[in-house]
């Protein structure tokens, strides 16, 4: 087997990380595909062409550069952010139009991690393509780390968020809850929203709150684009809970089991959770070891008694505590006179 | 009754902000006493001698002034930073002191609330010495914040410190609860221990934590000066806890009515208690509005159960909450490897 190129121009440099950056232009819905920039240069290092993908059902990035470039693609390097892909979906694979156009040499970033899709550098070594990886390889990863980490496990990312007072409540003692966490933290929590593709509760949650389950704007408007609000559970529900509302679409997953829902969630290409259910349904989660990222808001506010923000974890000593790996804590300054929250987020450094 | 003074030249002001800044003097001890600092100007403000207090059993800065000027006291105006008492305590009343020493003009910051000190203002005044007062009063206030408090109180001032997890326990369900803050933490709560004359826990702790409540530096060293450390609550305790030991000196106030126990400290001239109780020693506190700064260590750990940081406070509604002013909010960054927690510093914004 051929020994991988791993030696890189700065002609080649300059190309990848212009790649990264159509990759990541604004305004590319998300969408179950990874973003992906492609950028044809010449031998001098001059650009010939540049594409990328614009979500699911539109040209890959290498087939919009091609498109581009027309018969100038010939004797080119095409320097790409992802493995060209080997297969064909809803279009045909990126390996052989690359082959086709007469590209000379790839520059490839990350390497495809999809079983399905993957093999492209292979094939387009076989046909006599010069091919090297690995160029700015951390760069691209980050640019799809939810996508390459659902890709990677087979299963969606979790986000669970939780909400607290500064005694560890939920909700008071009769169960309201509006609001524990201040506007400032609210508004946080509806941009992390818009970040996920799926919004997962229990069915306890949808009974007990009736939350409408939306990504909503400063200004408490609904956004164009919605998550999918994913009710877990096998309990009936009143089809009447906002939830079922027709600002978003609706799932009802009659399952406990959290590896059943994200199995299921993955089936239909979900790749990032944000998790807000009660007490109960996050301790099943984390119990699973299926929580990948914490988000924690404290309020300074004191309810002495309520629904606890966190069930039991089954930790009887302090030794056994779950302490998670803190990655930020913001003080989230309040608005229109409301006193400032924290928010920690952090990552579940140890299983329970 | 003549009408008080309120206009000051520049020199008053200079010589005022220089009285204050004695008044500060590093390394005198803490103690039942305000910090006074006293500045003997000429008629060109020229600066004639300077005194501050040193501690109970010490001298008062106006006495400590007039001692080195001797003679040349004579025709002076004495700036002082708290009115001169009237009455003999260890030392006689400054307000003759002065008339004796023939100073011409005073001129004070803020007025003694001390019933018992009080009048000395009033006493200079029939003596021919023009008075004025109020300069730079704010400054002169902060400087004796605590002070001032328990003297216009007629009780020592009350901040409750507590640690929680994120999810608002204190302790595990074994009541294992070392440690739930960091070291970062643990090494603050000592600096705040320093500032108070008093800390104070219920028998309960005692039984339970066996404390030793001692202020310990960096080290881990016991400093010089312990605040007094107090226990209440009508439980006998077995001499042998370490709260018993000779580090510091120790009371047992047989009483759970935080009232009688705020009497009796305030009786032993005591200004600043530091309530590290358990919850339902602070939560006594709280609902008899006996807490005046509350500071909270969140550490971003989850327990799932165990002991509940703060205990049922009779709120049952959300709209109910206990809703402090939150006057501080830090990140403490953690030492040795540890994850940052967070202080709350507040004050009971209104009566639960």
């Amino acid at each position: 087997m051929e020994h991988p190129q791993t030696t890189f121009t700065p002609a080649d440099e300059r190309a990848m990380r212009r790649a990264l950056e159509l990759a990541a232009s604004p305004g590319v819905p998300l969408g179950p595909n990874p973003r992906v920039g492609c950028v044809l240069i010449d031998d001098s290092g001059d650009i010939v062409a540049e594409g990328f993908h614009r979500g699911a059902g539109t040209p890959h990035a290498e087939a919009d550069a091609l498109a581009r470039a027309g018969a100038t693609a010939r004797g080119t390097t095409a320097v790409v952010t992802l493995e060209p892909c080997n297969h064909t979906g809803r279009t045909g694979p990126c390996s052989l139009a690359l082959i086709a156009a007469g590209v000379r040499r790839v520059v490839f970033a990350q390497p495809d991690p999809n079983p399905v899709a993957s093999g492209g550098g292979t094939t387009l070594r076989e046909a006599g393509v010069e091919v090297a990886q690995g160029l700015l390889l951390d760069e691209a990863r980050a640019l799809n780390g939810v996508w390459s980490f659902a890709v990677d496990h087979g299963r969606p990312f979790v986000t669970w968020k939780f909400a607290t007072s500064l005694d560890g409540r939920s909700a008071a003692a009769d169960g309201t809850s509006r609001w524990v966490s201040g506007r400032a933290a609210r508004l946080d929590t509806h941009r992390l929203r818009a970040l996920c593709d799926t919004m997962l509760v229990g069915t306890n949650t949808v009974a007990v709150d009736d939350p409408e389950l939306t990504v909503r704007d400063t200004l408490d408007q609904p956004l164009e684009r919605q998550p999918l609000r994913v009710v877990m559970g096998e309990r009936d529900l009143d089809p009447g809970r906002r939830i079922f509302n027709d600002r978003a679409e609706t799932v009802h997953l009659r399952t406990r089991d959290p590896h059943a829902a994200l199995k299921e969630l993955f089936a239909r290409d979900r790749q990032h959770v944000f998790l807000e259910g009660g007490p109960t349904l996050a301790a099943a989660f984390l119990e699973a070891a299926l929580v990948d990222e914490i988000v924690t808001y404290v309020a300074p506010m004191l309810l002495g008694s309520g629904t606890s923000a966190v069930g039991d974890l089954g930790i009887t000593t302090i030794a056994d505590a779950f302490r998670p790996t803190v990655t930020d804590v913001t003080v989230l300054d309040g608005l229109d006179g409301e006193p400032p929250n924290v928010r920690f987020t952090m990552t579940p450094g140890k299983r329970i």
